[in-house]
């Protein structure tokens, strides 16, 4: 299966050729693919810096580095799962209900193939449809939901979609199981008092930014492991990592994630049946000449496919 | 009436204090204003590049740099009119239908008062709802209108409107007298021949860039004679500037205006009765640390309101 | 109390209108206010980098983001207190006295109000005539300092106002209750082994970055404990942050603190009676394009006014 | 033939999808292409600023925002002729040798398969081989040289092969027909007077950049033209350009052409028959965000294939 | 005298050893030198953006790209002129009075050895010092500036000295033959229409930009032609240049020149007898990567020398 | 000894004079020095992003900020120590075989007279020469090697010297005593679960990320004990640090040290007897405005001569 991976190094400089997620063979049919990674270049749910439309190409550009065996989980992905950068979503930049439908079409069009997704953002409003068709497809989705904010604010100026309300939508949707959903990281000024009733009342977990520091990820993967045995989908707003790890985004918070804790917390999702993955929220324009935020967000992805494929090994 | 001017910068040095548009006072009160500059900052309508939406915020910053007399056009405006920085609209970042309705009302309710409205973007599609406000109050008015591309294309992915089809739309609902439309400074690649097919339809001027740098500004200056006595609007696109003067923009075109040719045809306009001027698509993220796109774009505010001051000399 | 609150993101999108400290209002008068942010563009006491004159113009910028209730310290400090943006102080960026004299009386015309302020500078050399009047006002007050630096150097290239010795000035002109100050962060190479005389000899404390690294924030707070009951000034140079959370800084020292810690750490003075803050050394130009920087500062602003907040509720 | 054509922007938004240039199909098969972008991303033979090895991977992402439609040259070129994205060639970061040996090899197959390629460097070194392939397959070529350098230097610290002594090594090795070659925008301070005899031994002609800026493009457009029917090269270094249209490539020199100067002598070209064409020396780690060299760079690829589709109409 | 040139970059490439003004030697004692370059990082006379203190430092590496053979003026200075890095001056950031202290005595100190200095700044401010020590050497000189402010206003903030008074206080002090002083590329918006009065009153030349652009360089240069026969200082502001050419200076004005207009302007100084020149306000922290302004700026420095090696010729 | 040290900060400003490193005397004479911080450009080993060739440059610039004396190791170095900046090796950019040649003289030449070596780089395959030249000295040498990677591959696209093989090279070749051979911070995906097998051949310790992360600073001094009494050569590459604290370097790696964590490592370092340090992988095109990693990299360096100053204490 060695021929789907990633362009070879030692032949191929990795600065070189076309740049796909990964290096990876351009397969837009979804026929034999085990994983997806497809771009969603939507920035129009934005409240604040938009540029997020932007996200997929420089991840592409980024992850021209990434080497395919991970040490720390023990797997050579990409001898076990055929794995493809799918391309793009063509999303309509000046309509959201039509951007949705778009991504829950193809979504829905990958899962029926048996193909499990890994979206990259574009604005976190593109979890919203992902769901949707998760949902057809899986029925209601536990879900493990990095991020610095809840996004189940109701709406914003009069709009019920955006990037701040679709965990609220799909809960309302009967989206997602929300007695096994978790959401982390969470951090940074509210609205009011009031901002984590939701979550209260529909049994939803939030651990925030302070109980991660002080109790360790050892602690957070005790709470992942509640979701064993359930379909998981895991959303990752790339605002779930401080400023200094991630510059690039949306809508920034100090005090989040080290790189290395995220990458430990995501390696703690081993052991899950994860359904389907989206990174979201990278906007190159706000990152230095070094592109720190989509190099993080490149090597999340292959975390996520390492997931994967030690998942396959099962 | 200097009391309405900017902020003396021999008493309060230029870097310090709350920046408003040339250090204006802030007025939300349309009573008495003769020009009033309004941001509007909505990048919903972009094609490519976004970040438009943080054009007025710092065009503020980089005007603090300018001083209140024009040795050219040898006008004290400030001391002619009473300016001020109104603050900007409330826009509605995921629904470019529902910001218009709002941008009409603002204008409309400036125009009601006397007040001649300088909008600054925010990418090029507010154009069109400050032209509904203006033929409302004026009628079908001439434009002058600066950019690389003409912006007359039909619709974009399903999308009646963005920021590439406004003036086709202002045709159609009757808002301009096509006969005194003059569109200046086109150039680039275009989707086909027949890309200006609707301008000989409608009888109006494109000046391609190619005629200004061969003619000279002078002969653009005698183009733009034959609009006087006409209720004129002008809109500057800053793409119509060489991506080395503006970088900082949604749809760079190479091959444009340098700043003194810019700030010559701006100059050219004296004698035109002006009833609103725009200047769109700074998109702030695209610029170096030098600023110079929105630095650009404080100037040529500035010509804006010293036109408007020399014609209230008359 | 609300309408003298940030303004509501829910109406008035956050890149939208003038930008002032987390979209307070502007206000002049002190009369009623209970606390002021205050700008005070000044670097012309700056050893190394200068910029941190438009220090207060790129916090209130980035301070759009800030929402209004504070889940940790669980108060929404603008319910319970009227806070305005005053405003710049009017520095001579030729003369540090005359700068001095401006800022002394206009602090001192605030604190005659009532009003406690946080000053946002500018570089560190503003922290002296802040004293000058907090002492004034008060008697000498008791200290925290955050700072990579201990600042009390004696003089440089001949002269005694800069940027590193405000605080041996302060002790000389008995503006500190040395007995009750504490410099925490202090790091990097000195200039010799008698760098810490003068605080030995006036019973100053001095936190090294190993000591808070090594025995944590709960350690620095009980020893911040120490000054309950008393006047305390607080003063937040940036430097005291590593350069990869706060790289737009005068005189950057590697090793310093995350601002998950620097967050912990201010919480950590809940229960004090804090007299007044300043917040200096950002220097913008020396930042990304996500300006982590000026982010983080306005978020310390926001975590001040907590504190305030949290106090009146006492 | 126009399924070979670009994405169409009106269904698939120009930042979306994976960055092939011009949005172009990604053929590696010359059989039936016209034309082909090949991207040579070496930067080893550079003597001062490296990074040219990312030239074509942004000049790729800048590439999107070009249209199919060229108005001052009225031709459609994808109508006429079949371009593809043919991908880069795996070069040797590490050795020039055995990089000129791979590109001679990979250029000389799409010669022989009737494909004019367009190579998109990497540093100007690479045009070397190039030329010995074009020479093999055509003899000696004429050529046109945009540079401000001549690029005749002998040996740099002992090393025959960089990219400062290409076109001597050219010359050396008959590859050029030196009576029929043209270098144009030379400039800039030179090792010492004897720096063109090469030129004037060879009868090559040089045009310094005073005489463009003088005599203006129709009379550089004449000098042209005594190479009509013949074989002619084209090889475009792009620090030919002023530093403020092009700030990314190895060692700018001011003085030079701006855009529009740029577009019109490219333009001039058109009547001759060009066998090739390269564009080199794009380093864009020294742009700044808005990428303004690999925007100017991806239109002259435009121009290029302009000027070739309207050569087939002939 | 080769020896005391700059490093041949065929031995030592050019990115490499310690940066000094053009490679060239540092030496310190002026004896046996003809020409100095000589630092003076001085910022605090700046009214707007700081920085300048970096000039010097950010020129030198830059420099480092100049090759020593002048293909225009045809001269090879090094082998006629011992040219040297004399260092930077010592200044006191935090006082102007004792800047200017050391930099007349210093400035002084050379002149007196027979050398001429080219002064590299920091802000334009030092050019006082500088001439007060040319008139004690020579009498009052005759002065080209280049600048896009005439600098002639009277104080700041009530700071007699600053980056904006020193001509005014050079004309008080009788250090300048205004009679024949030109000051060239003036332009933008004035504090009034009598900015020009003092011009005016004492019969200094001004040349707004409007009249570089219309009436060419030749015209430009018979101007300068009055001027032979006297001692000529020469001052050039950075800001002359359009910020497209030089973002990175403190003040900047649109619609400047281009950096073939500067060239070509300073070529025509050719046959003056300059005895100093200085060139000021270079601020790296607003330049891009490609650092465009200290390019530009070490290629003046070029031409300064070029101009005094052929003045040695005669 | 004390004239040998640094220029003093308080008669000579930070930011002023030609940029040495650490302001130290350039002295290019080996005959009494202890320490030479030697630059070494060379960046044609690269496999990734060039643009370590400006190390040196811009970490000369960025260590202007350091201080002499030491306050966690208590030791002023430069009182001990004869330390001088000895400029840069002359590299062959095109030819790592030549370059290697005149490494391994240079350092063999200082080695020759007693100077211990702290090589800037340049890219990481400068190293192998510098080994070279330390074994034909001490006879092989144990090594401390802070890194993402192990750099032991064995080739790349056919060449045996590049910046990823030059440690398996000096196992090779002898060089190394690899019993006491420690490479740690190694993290990042990998090419196979098989690129340890060359340590674990040789009796390589390797102590990953994690061990660092969980296991502490503390514990890693243990292991670094066992090399106490030996040669021990330390090899510092940047990209050991996380991309937040160093964006700038060649092959970037998430998930690494912090800067504090690094400051304690290398101080762990003490005791040790250690014949010569480098430093390379910094890339400057890739840092922001900051220039947090070149600024990170002058700190090494002190840390360095302070290690050896300590030493030379006993």
């Amino acid at each position: 299966m060695s021929e789907s991976g990633p362009l070879d190094p030692f032949v191929s400089p990795r600065f070189g050729q076309i740049a796909t997620f990964l290096r990876l063979p351009h397969v837009r049919d979804p026929k034999g693919l085990d994983v997806a990674l497809i771009g969603i270049p939507f920035d129009g749910g934005s409240s604040y810096r938009t540029g997020a439309r932007f996200g997929p190409r420089e991840i592409r550009v980024q992850s021209a580095l990434i080497r395919p065996y991970h040490p720390v989980l023990k797997v050579a992905p990409f001898e076990r799962l055929r794995v493809a950068d799918y391309g793009d979503i063509d999303v309509v930049p000046t309509s959201i209900e039509r951007t949705y439908a778009l991504i829950e079409t193809e979504i829905g069009h990958l899962l029926g193939h048996g193909v499990r997704p890994i979206a990259v953002g574009g604005d976190h409003s593109i979890s919203l449809p992902i769901l949707r068709a998760m949902a057809r497809q899986h029925g209601p989705v536990a879900l493990i939901h990095f991020d610095a904010h809840t996004d189940t604010w109701d709406e914003y100026l009069g709009s019920k979609l955006y990037h701040g309300s679709m965990f609220r939508r799909a809960v309302e949707e009967g989206l997602l199981d929300t007695r096994h959903t978790i959401q982390l990281g969470i951090r940074g000024p509210l609205y009011s008092s009031r901002d984590f009733d939701f979550q209260a009342e529909h049994g939803m977990e939030v651990i925030p930014i302070g109980s991660i520091k002080e109790q360790g990820s050892g602690w957070v993967g005790e709470r992942f492991a509640r979701l064993a045995g359930r379909k998981v989908y895991c959303s990752f707003d790339v605002d779930v990592m401080d400023p200094a790890y991630a510059p690039a985004t949306g809508t920034p918070e100090v005090g989040g994630l080290t790189s290395f804790e995220a990458l430990t917390l995501v390696r703690a999702l081993r052991g899950l049946d994860i359904v389907g993955f989206d990174l979201v929220e990278v906007s190159p324009p706000y990152d230095g000449p070094g592109q720190i935020t989509s190099l993080l967000a490149a090597n999340l992805l292959f975390e996520f496919i390492s997931l994967l494929g030690l998942r396959s090994l099962q």
